[in-house]
Formats: structure tokens, sequence, C-alpha cells
């Protein structure tokens, strides 16, 4: 892994009812999603699910802040459409993204 | 990556009056703890903080079950002692590994 790369947490509540709809989408993740995400620096990113509670990690490995890449993230082809729907999903935060109804976490440890 | 690795992501809560001090022993984990993940094929490992919420994110290389690697990681020198320290700040949920606390979380997504 290239040393330049931010690693970023996500994390973000799931309605109850609703975690096992959430998980069978993203058995199809659309490929513009994914398209866009690779597009803004993303790489290597994961969800994992622990009961109603959805963490994601990522590899972010763009030039610019990664504010900015998520800017321009939801405004590719189809990302906003996606992200809407996802948000039904979820039971958002406050403090939490917007566009993504994720929270960021604070990395306090890491090993190469 | 190699694609022969598999991600982990797992979760504990902590006692939320001891979540400060969970981050600055995390400061400092002991150089055993660190050569021990490693010594048992562990990568690339993340913790990150939300609330009172760790979620761990971490890269396994081994050829062995990964069950076994952490109870291989458990017997090597300094570990158990660190583990048992950590594990007073945790709320350790049932269902959680008796070595280390945190439970596994399931992965429902991933994009190289």
């Amino acid at each position: 892994m290239p040393g330049e790369r931010k690693r970023v947490g996500m994390v973000v509540r799931l309605r109850p009812e609703l975690v096992d709809e959430y998980v069978e989408r993203h058995k199809a993740v659309w490929p513009e999603v994914r398209s866009a995400l690779r597009k803004v620096g993303v790489r290597n990113l994961s969800l994992f699910l622990s009961g109603d509670l959805v963490f994601m990690y990522m590899e972010y490995g763009g030039k610019r802040p990664f504010a900015e890449a998520m800017a321009e993230y939801v405004k590719l082809p189809r990302v906003a459409e996606w992200e809407d729907q996802m948000k039904r999903y979820k039971q958002v935060a406050g403090g939490a993204s917007a566009e993504t109804g994720f929270s960021e976490a604070r990395e306090i440890y890491h090993m190469d």
C-alpha cells in the first residue's frame, strides 16, 4: 500500500427492520457507483455488518482532501440516486455526511 | 494486496468512562503485541473510534484458518497480559472472542 493513502472508517446504524434488505441491495451495487468511487480515488472498500450497525473501511489515494473527493463522488452519474435510496435504510446521526448518512470515525491505531 | 488475504472486521463497545484511557493506551501498544500480530499473519490493521464504539479492520494472509491464528496470537509473549488489560475497557458482548472481547462482523460488500 503506497504511504500516501488515507484510511477512512465510517459508521452508520441501520433501521433494524431493513437490515436484510440493505444486505441484499449490496449484492448488486450499481456499477456506476463502483466506478464513481474508483474515479475519485477510493480503493479497497469493505462494508461490515454487526447487528444493525454497519461500518465501512476504505483507502483514499487522491491528491485532494477526502471531503472534496466525496463531494465530486455524489455528482457522478446515478450516485445521488443510489445514495438517496440507501438513506432510507439508515438512522442518520447528527454530524453524519448529508450525502451518504455515514459518520466518520477516528483512527486510533494503525499497524502496517 | 494478494488475492488470498482475508479481510476481517471486528467491533466492541467500550465503557464510556474509559474511552479516553483506551485511546491513550493505543498510542503505546506494546511492541510484543505488534510483533505477535505480524507473526501470525495480520497486516494493515486499523482501529477506529466512533463514540464509545471501536471497530477494527485487518487483513489476514496466513494459511491456517483465522481462528487458529488468533489462538496462537494470544499464546505469544505478553499478548495475554495486554489483552487482559484491554478487556477492562470493554463491554464484552455475548458471542465475542474470549481472548480479545471483539465480536467478528460480517463482510457485506467489497470493492478492490
